[in-house]
């Protein structure tokens, strides 16, 4: 079936910035990006003219990047300006948290002033549940309630800073340092682990490699201000 | 010199239930053991009468009954009622933490029941720094801000889980479940990295093995009563 022949079917899921829905072909999904933006667990609630329609167009090019460089993804094809077609998988409920230089929640954790050069890069786990928060764990906290085992963790920690690696170089390559971003994988129905979810300036940190300019959606969670636009400068340095 | 010989010397520090003096030795350290206990990281304080001597007994048979397994430590001896003569280290800043059954902040930050069986036994790192409240990390967070290195809790990691066995077969011996406890490491001159601070009902969690009643520190935390009747009856089975 090629992508034009996929019909959309019912609704599966609905995230805070994206729907998901079912599809003519079982192993198949629609991604719908929403204009919504949430921030601080859901506390802080706003809309971004047009963000579903960046995200995903951004998303798409930094999937197609990745699998260039044969890292698994649930990506199959950029299909309209909201809407992209992908592997159904079942979710690993674990956040996964790259952080090249300190800022957001580690920087308060630790005291440190964001910015902070880090000793060593940093690899995160949180675990998917907003009811607590979406907590900090480490690897034996997934393992111990079920949420992954040591073996996948191993597995996503090796594709993860190959991620990072290609993310980081591309991004400044475009003149923007990758300060962290959040990553989630899923299954595949024969148990492959893939990198699912997006990557966008909602889910990354991005700052302008010269002016240390935020241009991601911290702009949305301190009212920075100019929050389309710094989409909108990133969907242009990505081309 | 023989412990006899060891005079105490000024005062080098003073913790929530510990004051640790230099000795005529500049190696050895001697460390007083209080009665003042604390929780929720100094928010909850008070005295346990004679904790002190207690958890000085019980850290002294457990320091003991680890070094013939060759756990390398920070004892040298019980000198009196409250005092203990140590080897001079310096504390790695993180406090080691090991979770065979869920309870206390970590069964609270998983949504977790009390008592709750764990697919893994869990290894917990905090950053040992009151002003952020002991921050719960990850080994990269401790290697990023230079707390350690990875190597160096690659190595704690070995001892603890080593210390895990040893206490749980010890404990449940004696017909005591050991649900957690805390560790802390320190370096000597040389280097070798050596368990440190005490091992007590102040830094463990005990259910009795049959009835569940908890026979540590809780009973202060949570205002149970018996609190003093805890320690006694943990000094008692130890022998």
């Amino acid at each position: 079936m090629s992508a034009k022949e996929i019909k959309q079917g019912k609704q599966l899921y609905e995230g805070k910035a994206k729907k998901v829905f079912a599809t003519s072909d079982k192993d198949l999904v629609i991604i719908h990006y929403k204009d919504d933006a949430t921030a601080f667990n859901g506390e802080k609630k706003g809309q971004i003219e047009d963000k579903g329609v960046m995200n995903n167009k951004i998303a798409s090019g930094l999937f197609e990047l990745l699998k260039k460089s044969k890292i698994p993804t649930h990506f199959v094809s950029h299909l309209n300006d909201r809407d992209m077609l992908c592997k159904k998988v079942k979710i690993i409920p674990l956040e996964v948290i790259v952080r090249n230089v300190a800022a957001g929640s580690m920087a308060k954790r630790l005291g440190l002033k964001e910015g902070t050069k880090l000793k060593t890069t940093v690899f995160e786990l949180s675990y998917k549940d907003d009811s607590l928060g979406d907590p900090l764990i480490n690897d034996s906290h997934a393992v111990a309630i079920g949420a992954s085992t040591f073996d996948e963790i191993e597995k996503i920690k090796k594709i993860t800073f190959k991620i990072n690696d290609i993310l980081s170089a591309f991004f400044l390559k475009r003149g923007i340092k990758l300060i962290d971003f959040k990553l989630e994988f899923g299954k595949t129905p024969d148990g492959k682990i893939v990198l699912a979810d997006e990557i966008s300036p909602d889910t990354c940190r991005f700052w302008d490699a010269k002016t240390n300019e935020k241009l991601d959606k911290d702009r949305f969670r301190r009212d920075l201000g100019n929050v389309k636009e710094a989409y909108i400068e990133i969907l242009n340095r990505i081309g």
